[in-house]
């Protein structure tokens, strides 16, 4: 992808909205364009992370785990829930890495071909530093998605809580 | 309270939290000392908000509504969530509302008479914009508490979802 190209995508995404064309060229150069073919797992629930990834091109499922398995227990797709993501309005995953040493809380896997940017935590945290400006707007939109992850939570174990409050008095 | 012991506070709270004695002094400028007696309601779920509060002195009890409400219907307490935030860690609350024009999303009551610092949401941006190392940190910040509480949520919503598949097993 070409340098002017790689700009005007990276100032659509929600982590990088409001930094001026000059920040996002500097960020650029820390991206590095990487392929997954389809089926090919890009993270896995549970393991360790320290990138992120900003798709470019392509559609990868995110599932998340909505049971709690058995330890050793068999991989069963009817206790996962699954969505959909595709490079249109290049969403990034991932970013948890930026804020925790933590566990990916979902695996995501390429269901077609698949380009994405990868950012390596450490560089990210890195220009951050040096540049205090950029890492402000930065860790505020990540402040962001995430407080807008967590309403969403929110409102779901309010559902989940209503409707076993249903089936509990039905019982 | 002395500014020597308002520092020593502000430093311990988790969203200044790596913030050197100057930068903090500055943001002891923008704190307002404000006290709530025993029963008072200092936010409201539902209700827009414009102000964080530090607890100080005193117990808070956290309240969200964990079953969906008919409108119009009563105040169930029995469809509720309560937690205490007690002075000791000088815990944060209202912080949701530095990042999205949105209700707040919990009901919080003195159940002592309280102290707290309340800062207002425009001022603290207002210095973050002015200083953009103080706006990095405590924003990394935020998106590490809003990150830890996501986490939290996540796990309710399995642990939600888990409960509801065996009732409805058993049904």
């Amino acid at each position: 992808m070409t340098a002017h190209k790689g700009i005007a995508l990276l100032a659509e995404t929600e982590l990088f909205r409001g930094l001026g064309a000059d920040k996002i060229a500097t960020l650029l150069t820390i991206c590095a364009e990487v392929r997954f073919r389809r089926n090919q797992i890009i993270m896995e629930e549970g393991a360790r992370g320290g990138a992120i990834y900003i798709i470019i091109d392509g559609t990868v499922e995110v599932a998340k785990s909505l049971i709690l398995e058995e330890p050793g227990g068999e991989d069963n797709r009817a206790n996962k829930v699954f969505t959909k993501l595709t490079a249109e309005e290049h969403p990034v995953f991932g970013e948890i890495a930026l804020l925790e040493e933590s566990e990916r809380t979902a695996t995501i896997r390429a269901i077609t071909d698949c380009v994405f940017y990868e950012i390596k935590k450490d560089d990210l945290l890195r220009l951050a530093e040096a540049d205090k400006e950029l890492g402000y707007l930065i860790m505020w939109n990540l402040a962001r998605i995430v407080s807008s992850r967590l309403r969403k939570a929110d409102e779901d174990v309010i559902k989940l809580t209503t409707a076993l409050s249903i089936v509990l008095k039905e019982a």
